[in-house]
């Protein structure tokens, strides 16, 4: 809050200088989140140039006055602006030693690049000619001076900035000069005048030599620019209220080339890429910061350690004093804000400057690093230390990555699908990528897009390229599950099968062509792309294990393989939470049991399919079993449309009949009679076991012949857990929930061995939400609900997962939605859903197990969701496992603090 | 309760007779339905033979006991026959004069068929002598003896009633008897040892020749029969508890057939075929119940006025004395029962015998007549007289039907999609089916299934029949909306149309054979059936205006063309709820510029084909906007897929191609880009607009310029509602809103005319019901919701209604459902959707307008559940307006009526 002066008037201007400052990091409200930052700044004792901030206040009676500013306030700025003045030896609108400063807006929010900014306001026609003087620079000195003419007519004066982009072209066209380097003091003296000329002949009025007027110009354009277009718009998609206003900040511009005891640059105070405690960066001497970006000299290094790898003399050397004061002040910024810091410098006539400082910006491996040492430090606490970590940033160390550094053939970008790169030869079928894998070739799979009949195709290949879907089409989603690197719907592919190539642009690639593809990006390249390999140091293991102990909920894995459950272990996973016996279907020696079971004229029939099936997903289960060596297994029964596992081509369909002995019209006429108009929407989940309880029968005889089989190998109790899907009815469950209790017990007694096991269901549709008291209570309800968000989020919101692509990047567009909702959980909707789900179902039966299985379990901000309504566990994908586990640890964390904060208000 | 007898003891026995009972209507809970009523019946002075209850309390101490019967009880029972007996001057086991009884169960609900029944107890081998010489006719009393001894051994002996069967069939093979009839006096006797051998086998025991036993046997035997499985699976279907137990009703037997001074007939208080207050029936001289059930002989009228048009002397000639004390009953009951009333009776030697009475059967028109005129004499309420039609019922109705009474060629059995009867030459096509009715042929469109291109061919035809598909089929709810009578999911008829074929089992019929279906239950027939024309009488006019004033909830119709728009408004629609532009999109002369519109490459293209479209669909809108002469109409913005305007078969395709000046590749490639794995949940609804904006522009646009136009023309204001479909998110609307509000800016300032208008949303999402009070709330929220129950179902419940009917039909045979979904609501799921959507649009806008435009509001059970939660308006398909007039009167009365009991408990 504004503190009235001693007089009784209002406090319009907090100033700021090294050592001191009016204000503080608190007072954003009143100062704009810059101008508190200086204020914070100035106080540690920063040598930061010195200024004041106007504050929002005067933002209000800025507007409340019809756009003027209020007269009183006026003195107040010119007093705060002679303490500038005598801080840095110079005086606002002197001849010999001008008073430059930049005039920027400041509001409570971040709002980058939004409002407007001034730089070197306080030159005109004579402070110019002074500035050359002091710097010796007539060039640059007359340089700043059109930069700032340009710029103040630009935003102060309304005058169209293709004026003078005009004058300039036209003024380097003349001269033949072809960059801005090239023109000289006298070229800029010239532009100078024409710059004033078109202002006066826009505008109506000369260019302001008065440095007062450019003052009050400035300050009112940039209370003005809170009501530009740009900024309205950024204000509504963040919910800034419109009454917050701006602060404006007016600081001393200091100047890192007034010789060679000046100089400007940017250090790290750790090693950004390692994370290691070494101080990091570069500098010019005698240079301004947009030398730094125009890139034509190269910086030097700031420590004798990293001369040893650049060239040129590194601060340490040239300027010992100034570079021992920033070590000094880097170990006092670390104290301070608890964290590395990315910040940038001026050293003016020998005397350093701090220009800002910001938490940097890191890799991974460093992100862990610095958050462990800082924690050893002391700096920081375990719980910080986890917080300091995006988990999924983690996915980078999990997979490997091209080379960012190399050069490579960019040939088409796609949705970064399913991280990790992997370079191979192009296949177009998947029959061919099993073949070329025999033959211990690395394959890419190329697929306009992929089906259920791919997954073995994608299994034997190193990596997966689809033309069309989302990031949760069927290859994105079976690519994570696998770990496959994946690129998603690069659209402008023409892939055409049959003629075996894929078109890039006017480049025709075939197959046996290498391509490589970078999952974590989207990117496609020609080539072989240089790799760098996965690797997980010793600090990743310390946050995960601090992450374990934080955590609340457990993580288990989707995985429905031996090699998944190998990958998710090593991983972490506490369990399986979903186990898909179809995808078991699609393995060679066994589609075709399973489609002699669904061509069946009759039960018998159908029986006689079965039986065959039977010892082999025994088997399945019972390596899953064994690996998994106690934790938990949620197997969910047979859920996809029975049609998935049909062919579909002509070709495929004649083997397919002759192999089953088989007429091939009455395949085709079962295929037909299976097809569906919205298959999502169909003969699946529970409605299979429904109608031929059978295919339920030879499952659960699976399942418990595996888990008492695994249990005498292993000696660890097995205790599974069976998971009904797509229940929307109570009954639905009850007659699954008998045949299931039936067939346990038949094994059980014939086999000898009592085992305890639970029976559960998938909430997956809304009605199963809503009516969750029904399903879990009561005597024989479900054990465990395990949330489909998946299936959740298409019925809920009426959008098909395989469709849903060009649906979603047209809403991204249209700022309809932020996130795609397949892979950040609709909080509001689907989430809700969820959450009575829980509710409910808790409400009727208290011990209640509640889990998710959808792609959501492995995502960040749908973890602090579902830690939010308590939900016992999630389960993701192997590669999501360690995202979760840090993800779960955080969301538990912050409930924890946030509970902490609910039950001690007062000490806030 | 059971009152204590005055010696403390339970009451366990109850007795009626005429003119007094212990007991009465309210006492089901002790006397069961039966006995309850019986007693009420004896109370009014009825002559009801005499008889007594046995209490259910009886029932309890018999299972307490082991089965066993308190013997305490015995002796009232003895007692209570002794009474009997004394009433019907009969004994209990008398040669001379012997009683007779029937033992019947009597739970407190009713419980038909479900336990068992004994009649003619108290026959051995003394009494059968002593009735046979007091009827004179011998074979009757040993005919009489064999069935009881039947019954005896099968119910309560436990012989299976196999072996009876095996000894009469062996008995009419070795005499060369056909028929039951043809057997004497003497084969009965020799039966009756047959029996009682079999029996004395199987039993080990003798057939008790004492009647006493008879009676305890039998008693304890319906007793039993409370836990018979047949009983156990209908009490938890019906959510009976196993502890009602059941009452048990001895009651004398009367005869109708001891000479010519006796008869048993059938009588209707008032004629149930027309409503008309006459009496109404027929009954057999010297004969009993069964006589008429054997239909050996011809019945004879009751009155003198039905003795002109039928055989025979009617009773009131034969039998005046008994004739008129039936007609003073009449009058009596009608005046107690306060309804037509079906009663039998038996004349026994002169006197009159009421053996039950229940409210009779009739047909609509009857139930109409009798309704109006009960109220008018006074018995009834009008309210009463609303809440006594069964509103499907009124269906009958509105459409011409098959007559019941004449003989037919059944072939086939489908479900009953579309109500209404029609007779027309078969055709496979939809062209054909246009082009037979260009020349003035009835053709009955016979598809395996229908799709929207298929719409013409429907409107074409005077009937639809389709092998695939449920009640909710396109080709079911299209046929719905059209008033066209629809067969769906006929499953054993084998539609080949490329052969022109349809085969049911061996008969084969091909293009141009005339069939006949019935829409009303789902028959084919072949040939050409007898029909029988609607009407609509005065009556019917007169409960509809009652209801008019009953209702609370407003009655719209789902209407797409004038036609339509025409029929809703003569069935008394009070305007459109739902009117779909898109069936106006497939009318030849503008599919072209549809597909044109679909096919463009730019946004000029679309909106050179939309340019073609707009002035047909305005003409379209001002017809109906005329038509509605100010009742609002619901517009909702196009919805479907756009796949399903494009052709899809090669032939078609290349036309089109043709047509357009498109090449084929080109057309096919787009037919293929918008191609989708689940169309329901893909690029269709408001999803559309957002990505074609201009689409919506023009619809807009015409509904406006329409509006305005049809304003001008008839001098009735228009207020258009535009509907925007399937929003799942508040944004959606905003977008779609901002569109629609620029454009009839546009319009109206083009035209100089402002109309207000309204601007609402289909709830049809999960989401969307959810997230209600964001999509109504705030400034430009949505005006209206209409609730689309079609899709929420298919969402909520994850079922596709394309695809739902060997789905629905397989958990309706597992009872998992008592009703299709898509039918009358599913009240705990879905409707829960559609209540937390108005609850929450009304709390963030009181003044929200909603409404429902599914399938539902032409569902009485589901218009009840809408009044409930106080929906403003229920919209269905024309030929169902009546149908929710009155189901809206109807739960608005019960609505009422149970506030009303709500707010004074104490009257009750």
């Amino acid at each position: 809050m504004a503190q009235p002066d001693t007089d009784g008037k209002k406090k319009w201007v907090y100033a700021f200088a090294p050592g001191s400052a009016e204000g503080g990091a608190d007072m954003a409200e009143l100062l704009g989140g810059k101008g508190a930052n200086l204020a914070e700044m100035a106080t540690l004792g920063l040598p930061v140039p010195p200024g004041f901030t106007i504050t929002t206040e005067v933002c209000d009676a800025f507007f409340a006055a019809g756009n003027k500013l209020p007269e009183a306030f006026k003195a107040d700025v010119m007093q705060a602006l002679d303490n500038v003045g005598d801080t840095v030896d110079a005086r606002f609108g002197d001849d010999k030693r001008p008073l430059l400063v930049s005039v920027r807006s400041g509001s409570r929010a971040s709002m980058p690049g939004m409002m407007d900014t001034i730089l070197n306001l306080g030159l005109n026609d004579k402070t110019v000619e002074g500035l050359a003087a002091l710097t010796g620079d007539s060039r640059f000195a007359f340089d700043s001076y059109r930069r700032f003419i340009q710029m103040y007519g630009d935003v102060v004066l309304g005058v169209d900035h293709g004026a003078f982009e005009d004058i300039l072209e036209n003024f380097k066209n003349l001269n033949g000069f072809a960059a801005d380097t090239d023109l000289d003091e006298e070229s800029w003296r010239e532009i100078i005048a024409d710059y004033k000329a078109a202002i006066e002949r826009e505008h109506g009025q000369p260019f302001p030599q008065d440095t007062s007027e450019q003052l009050w110009g400035a300050i009112a354009a940039v209370f003005n620019s809170w009501y530009n277009p740009r900024a309205e718009t950024y204000r509504r998609l963040h919910d800034i209220p419109d009454d917050w206003g701006t602060a404006v900040t007016v600081q001393a511009m200091v100047f890192g080339n007034l010789g060679d005891n000046s100089a400007t640059g940017v250090a790290f105070t750790r090693n950004p890429s390692t994370g290691e405690r070494e101080i990091f960066g570069e500098y010019l001497p005698n240079a301004q910061g947009e030398d730094v970006v125009a890139g034509i000299r190269t910086p030097q290094p700031l420590t004798r350690k990293g001369a040893r790898d650049a060239p040129g003399t590194s601060l340490e050397a040239a300027m010992p004093g100034a570079f021992n004061e920033l070590r000094q002040i880097f170990d006092q910024l670390e104290r301070h804000y608890h964290d590395m810091q990315d910040v940038e410098f001026t050293v003016q006539l020998g005397k350093l400057w701090i220009l800002q400082t910001r938490s940097g910006k890191r890799t991974t491996e460093a992100a862990l690093k610095i958050a462990v040492d800082l924690a050893a430090e002391g700096l920081i606490s375990q719980d910080e230390a986890i917080l300091r970590i995006e988990p999924t940033q983690l996915d980078q160390l999990l997979h490997p990555a091209i080379d960012p550094s190399a050069d490579h053939d960019l040939i088409a970008k796609g949705l970064p699908a399913s991280p990790g790169a992997a370079s191979g030869e192009i296949v177009f079928h998947s029959e061919m990528a099993e073949a070329l894998k025999a033959k211990g070739k690395d394959v890419i799979l190329v697929r306009s897009e992929t089906s259920p009949e791919d997954v073995q195709g994608m299994h034997a290949a190193v990596g997966i390229l689809t033309a069309r879907g989302g990031m949760t089409s069927h290859a994105a989603v079976v690519a994570r599950g696998m770990g496959r690197p994946c690129v998603s719907g690069a659209g402008t592919l023409r892939i055409d099968t049959s003629a075996g190539t894929m078109r890039a642009g006017a480049r025709i690639f075939k197959s046996g062509d290498i391509i490589s593809i970078d999952g974590s990006t989207g990117r496609v390249y020609a080539g072989k792309a240089k790799m760098l390999p996965p690797q997980l140091s010793g600090t990743f293991a310390t946050v995960m294990e601090w992450a374990d102990g934080a955590r609340r909920m457990k993580v288990r894995t989707n995985a429905d393989t031996p090699r998944d459950a190998r990958q998710a272990r090593e991983f972490g996973a506490e369990g399986i939470g979903l186990c898909r016996t179809e995808h078991m279907f699609f393995e060679e020696g066994r589609i075709l049991a399973v489609r002699e079971m669904i061509c069946a004229e009759d039960e018998e029939g159908r029986q006689q399919a079965l039986d065959k099936l039977l010892p082999v997903q025994r088997a399945d289960f019972e390596e899953l079993f064994e690996i998994m060596a106690g934790l938990p297994i949620t197997i969910r029964l047979l859920d996809p449309p029975l049609h998935e596992f049909l062919p579909h081509e002509d070709r495929e369909a004649a083997q397919v009949a002759a192999a089953l002995g088989m007429d091939l019209m009455r395949l085709k006429a079962r295929v037909a009679e299976l097809e569906e108009f919205n298959p999502m929407l169909g003969f699946r989940g529970c409605r299979l076991g429904i109608k031929y309880p059978e295919i339920t029968r030879m499952q659960v005889r699976a399942i418990f012949e595996a888990a008492i089989n695994a249990q005498r190998k292993t000696g660890q109790a097995v205790r599974p857990e069976v998971m009904i899907p797509f229940v929307a009815y109570r009954r639905e469950f009850d007659v699954l929930r008998r045949v299931i209790t039936e067939t346990a017990d038949a094994v059980q007694r014939d086999m000898g061995v009592e085992i305890p096991y639970d029976v559960g269901t998938m909430i997956e549709l809304p009605r199963a939400a809503l009516r969750a008291a029904d399903i879990a209570g009561g005597p024989a309800g479900a054990d465990f609900f395990s949330f489909g968000t998946n299936d959740l989020t298409q019925t809920a919101l009426g959008l098909s997962r395989d469709d849903a692509a060009p649906i979603l990047s047209n809403y991204l567009e249209h700022e309809v939605i932020s996130t795609d909702p397949f892979v950040t959980i609709d909080q509001r909707g689907v989430g809700e859903l969820v959450k009575i789900g829980t509710e409910r179902g808790r409400a009727a039966k208290p011990d209640l197990k509640t889990g998710i299985c959808g792609e959501h379990g492995g995502d960040p901000k749908s973890i602090a969701f579902f830690e939010s309504i308590g939900l016992d566990y999630v389960s993701c994908s192997p590669f999501r496992v360690p995202i979760a586990r840090l993800a779960a640890a955080q969301a538990a964390i912050k409930r924890r603090e946030a509970a902490r904060l609910r039950a001690s208000p007062e000490q806030e």
